[in-house]
Order: C-alpha cells, then sequence, then structure tokens
C-alpha cells in the first residue's frame, strides 16, 4: 500500500516536471505576444554557453554555468531566427502534449513544414534547439526531443519499471532474465522507474567484457548491475545511469582501459560531464561515479602486457595535467596520469586474459571490489 | 509433446554443430601428430580468402568460395605461424568444450602465456584466427570467438529462447514486453531459438525510426519484428536476422535511407555479404531481405526533401554500377542508382517527417506493405 502511494507521487512528480516545462512555455510565448500587443520589441533569453560562463563545482561534481545570459532581440535581421525558436518551443510543446517524441534530424524536417521559417541545414536547426533547450535549463529529452542514437546495455539485478507506449499500463523488465542478451536503454529515460537490491553499478567499457560478466553471471555473485557502455555512453546511458545511482543511491564503478582515452573521455565525461555542453551537464553527470578501471600501479601489481603510448596519447596526458578542471581538482589523477606518462604505456581491460580467460572475474574484480575507497575519485 | 520433441532435437543439432567442430579440430591435430611420427613434413590447409577464388551463386544468394586451396607447410620460416595456429586451434578447443567465449582482443591477450608463440600484435593474431574460421569453415562464433562490439535492438512479436547461463535452464524472452525499450541481441547468438507468429521482420537503419516504430507500437499493428541495425549492422546482428528468418522463413524487409550507403553498403551487406569476407558470407547474408527504404522514385512520389549528393556518394554510385557482382545481377538496382545519378540527390529516411512525425507509420509503411512484390530486390 505504502508502494503503491510511493509510486503514484513519482508519477506526480514526473507528470509535473512535463507540464512545468509546457507550462514554461506557454508563459515565455505569451510575454512575447503581450509585449507585441503593447508595441514592445520581443526579446528571448538564454544563458552563454561556453567554459567562460562555467565554474568547477565540487561540491556537486559538475561544471556549472555562472549565469550569463544572452538575449536574442527581435531585429529585421533575426526575424529568422526568432521565428525558428517559437516554432521550434511550440513543436516541443506538442511533443509534450501528445507524450510523442522526435530526434533532431526529424524536427528539422519537420520544419520543412513551416514556410518562410524552415531551416535550411540540420546544423541550424540543431543550434535553435540547443537555445531552447538553454532556455529552459531542462535537458531536450524533457522537452521531448530525442537523441539520434541509442546505446547501453543492462544486465542483473535491476527491474526497469516502464508503461506500455499503446495503454500506458505499468511493464516491469527484469534485467536478470535475458540469458546471454541485454535490455537495451530506450533513447529517453526520463520516465524510467527503478527496483533493485543491488549494491553497486558496474559500468563497462567494452562490449566483449559486458559480454564476459553476463556469461559467467557475475552479476550474481557480485550482487550488481551490469552496464555496457560501448565506448564513450551515450546521452540515453549516462542520464540512465545518474537517474538510477540519484534515485538508489548506488555506487557507480567505472571499469575502462587504462588510457588517456578511457580515463580523460570515458570516465571523465560520464563523472563530470564535458566543457561544451556544461548546460545539460548537471543531468548527465554521474557524481556517484569512481574509477575501478585499470590503474598505472595495476599494470605494475598485476604484471599486464601493455601496448606503447600513441602521440595522441602523449598529448591527452599533457592536455588533461595542464587544462581538465576536474583533473586539476584531484592530486591522485595528477599523480596516476604522471605514473602513465613515466612508464609510456598503456593498458586495455582485456590484458588481464594473460592469466586466464576468467581472470577477470575470479581474482581482479573481487580483489579490487575489497577497497572501493582505494579508487580513484 | 510434439514441439518438446522438435525443441529437443534442435538442441541435439546445435550441441552435434559444435562437437562436431570440436571433432574436426582434433582430427587436423591428431593428422599433424601422426604425421609427425612418421616423420612427414606437416601441413596445414584453408581456402584463399579473396575475390579472386569467389562466385555469385544466384540461387542462394551470396559471395561463395570457389574452392582453392593454400597450404601452409612447417618450415623454419613459418614454425611461428605454425605453432600459433596449433594454440589457436587449441583454445577453441577449450572455449567450445568449457561453453566459455573469448573476443579477438581477449585471444590475444591469452597467448600471452604461450611462451614463444605468443603474438606481439593483435593483427598478428586475427589473422591466425581467420585462418583457423576458413579452415574449419565455420563462422568464429562457432569457435567460441565473439565480436568485440555488440549491436542490434529488437522490439515486437518475438520470443527468444535463450539459457540461463549458470544453470543451463531455458529462458524465455519475450520481445513484447520491453516498454520503450528493446532487447538488446548478445554477442554470440549461435544457440538461441525463436517463437513467433509474426509476418516479416523490419529491419531499420536508425535508432531513432526504430524508437519511433516502438513508441506507436507500429510492431503490433502491423505484426511484425523490429530490429535497429544502427547503421550497418554488425555480424551479431546480421547472423540474428539470418537464423530468424531461416528458422522462421519470414521476408526481411529493410528500411535504410535513400542513398548510395544505406543501398550499397548496410542492405547490400546484409542480404549478401561483402567481398573480403567470401567464407564467412554464407552464415551472414541473409537470403530473404528486400529493400523498403526510400527509393529514388519514393523521392518523386512523396515529394521528399533531398540533401545534394556529396562527392563520396556520386563515386560510390559509380563504383556499384560498375563493380559489383550483386547490382551487375539485377536490372531493377541498376534502374534505380541511375535514376539517383540523374537526380542527384539522396533522402534520409527521417525525410518523410516533413509530412507530420508519424505520417511514415499512418501513410508511408501501410502504403508500401501493400505491395512487397514491387520492393526492389
Amino acid at each position: 500500500m505504502r508502494k503503491t502511494r510511493m509510486m503514484k507521487k513519482k508519477e506526480k512528480k514526473i507528470e509535473n516536471k512535463m507540464s512545468k516545462v509546457v507550462k514554461q512555455i506557454k508563459e515565455t510565448a505569451q510575454n512575447i505576444y503581450q509585449g507585441i500587443l503593447k508595441k514592445k520589441q520581443p526579446e528571448l533569453q538564454s544563458p552563454i554557453r561556453g567554459l567562460s560562463n562555467v565554474t568547477y563545482n565540487e561540491k556537486d561534481g559538475y561544471f556549472e554555468l555562472k549565469g550569463s545570459m544572452k538575449t536574442r532581440t527581435l531585429t529585421a535581421s533575426s526575424v529568422k531566427t526568432f521565428a525558428q525558436t517559437l516554432k521550434m518551443m511550440n513543436l516541443s510543446k506538442n511533443l509534450i502534449e501528445s507524450e510523442d517524441i522526435a530526434t533532431k534530424r526529424e524536427a528539422y524536417y519537420v520544419s520543412k513544414n513551416w514556410g518562410e521559417a524552415r531551416f535550411m541545414s540540420q546544423p541550424d536547426s540543431d543550434t535553435v534547439m540547443d537555445d531552447v533547450e538553454a532556455m529552459f535549463m531542462v535537458n531536450r529529452e524533457q522537452l521531448g526531443f530525442i537523441p539520434e542514437e541509442k546505446g547501453g546495455d543492462i544486465a542483473g539485478r535491476l527491474v526497469v519499471v516502464d508503461k506500455n507506449p499503446d495503454t500506458g499500463k505499468e511493464v516491469r523488465i527484469d534485467c536478470t532474465k535475458f540469458g546471454s542478451g541485454a535490455y537495451s536503454i530506450p533513447s529517453s529515460v526520463e520516465e524510467l522507474k527503478f527496483e533493485t537490491d543491488a549494491k553497486f553499478i558496474l559500468a563497462i567499457e567494452t562490449a566483449g567484457m559486458f559480454q564476459r560478466l553476463v556469461k559467467h553471471n557475475y552479476w550474481k555473485k557480485a550482487n550488481c548491475i551490469l552496464i555496457s557502455m560501448g565506448g564513450v555512453p551515450t546521452r540515453a546511458c549516462r542520464r540512465f545511469i545518474r537517474r538510477l545511482s540519484d534515485d538508489k543511491k548506488l555506487p557507480v564503478y567505472v571499469f575502462v582501459d587504462g588510457d588517456p582515452y578511457g580515463i580523460g573521455s570515458i570516465y571523465r565525461t560520464l563523472k563530470v560531464g564535458s566543457g561544451n555542453a556544461a548546460h545539460i551537464n548537471k543531468f548527465f553527470c554521474v557524481p556517484r561515479a569512481r574509477y575501478l578501471g585499470i590503474t598505472p600501479q595495476d599494470i605494475i601489481d598485476y604484471k599486464l602486457p601493455t601496448h606503447p603510448l600513441k602521440d595522441v596519447d602523449i598529448k591527452k596526458i599533457k592536455d588533461l595535467l595542464k587544462n581538465d578542471p576536474f583533473i586539476k581538482h584531484h592530486k591522485e589523477w595528477q599523480k596516476a596520469l604522471k605514473l602513465l606518462q613515466t612508464m609510456k604505456v598503456r593498458c586495455e581491460q582485456q590484458a588481464l586474459a594473460k592469466w586466464g580467460l576468467n581472470y577477470v572475474i575470479d581474482k581482479y574484480l573481487p580483489q579490487k571490489m575489497k577497497n572501493p575507497d582505494k579508487f580513484l575519485p
């Protein structure tokens, strides 16, 4: 009984979130309309996007907007973009109200029926969508816009509660019951709910390693949820991990290659977000993430086979040490990256196979999991 | 009762297939061993791979090996590769017997414990694996080797019958019950079984279009199985479609962009395979595939927005017309590609959104599905 009430409350919360966006859209449009009636020049405000308008928020753990705004005033030269922004807001309102979805590309083609306001190229329409996203301070999935690409597979101790798109009836997806297969994360995860008694989430770089852990039911032994990211995680995958880890207060251990790409691109992006999309980091970053990937020290301790660092790796390490606010904030990361620099090598997570294909399951992960406190931050 | 017996028979068949490979491996190794005892120079035979040793088999519908063989004799200069080939065969035997799996990359790292026979780089180990695959005339998934990358999502009228990796007990995965999510195809699909009363399989190029058809339960209206390929389909995805379409005698309709890439790379590869992997085409091609993508005629009939052909597109069309055995075999495809060439445009599947986001569901697909006979071959 209590659960049902809680779940209803949650559904209400999601509905409220959506209708709040619709309300914001309506208000913005109303203001412009009223302004015009009063012969005032219409304007739209959105935050300036870029590193100049960003701080690294230590407590929340992501790049945050400082608050500088840009104002777009309706003039002869901006009339088309202005109209397009309003049309895009209208499309979003329709999507939310009809519970439909559209990709960036579809939104571009929908505009082909907007007469003079139609977009001539998709980059133009993408920019306007980004503006609308920033204007309402939401991620575009909350506006009904979904990413072009999917990505992210789940197996293990998790029930995802979704809705039947047709009937609206609850659908319970038990991720322990897919054999060698997995649950594929949908493009938009805003309305999903979760049930789990898992102890942690293990986010894995490669599909091959994920398949090994699934094949040998690692999630059962370790009581966890396995997520395959397939390289840099997609928006949907990042948002899924974030919502799940927040909702269930679950630590997220990230198992990636011991190289500047695994550390600086995959792990860093998952944990704190990226510089050029600061207005959405707060929805996509995963502050609970810790690094369980191959560390430079692991390479030594486990006598792992390596590859020499490529030029692009060396450049990336230098860049991370010099410019990345997250790395600059954490001495442990600087130490690790400098060690990698000195050793001049990188190491893939599959290198553990030198000691046997299932060494990763029988030794490496259990040994690591004894001391999560020692994971790199 | 009858079904159970049939299913047992099928399981038997799969087991036989696997143990047949083990038997072949043992025989080959035995022959070499016996040869050595008799002081004969050991040799291994495998088919020559490449277009020179390939015919286009019209009836079966894929590029087929003609049968030329190369023989690798054990000499001073080939001793290392020879040893590596035998070690790789041994790894495969162990994988099959222990029902385990390994990626190409893992196999490379396993070799790091082979002493002098270890590989110095992964391309070397990949080549030896390809040789072993060709030697036994199977796809490498049957040898226990799985692809690095996953890919391919399923929703709709299909029950996949898999096994619990732990207990070996049957697991039934109902692809109608994933809400807005989907079933993600595992890396190896050799042992899956299927139950369905669907009328056809719809294989879709983009994740965005797939998500739309899932969101609006298109599979329920059309009584079909939806598969998201996400660009050029992975090995697992191709093999899944092939096994499902063979097993259930289902036509496969391929819904891709109307451009040389969608036609010549995605559709052509799915249907007949590729030139440089001819020894495995027979396992991966989908002869039942028909083209339901945007045709040049659709662009005219539906007044669809287009993009100009890029240089790479123009080059690709010329190349397809001149060199591709599949295109050269089908006049209808030559006609369609020449029309595209004359129109100088390409068209994405999302272009249908010009007429409304769900025009594709309400009009385009139903109209097309009235005449599957007219689909391009």
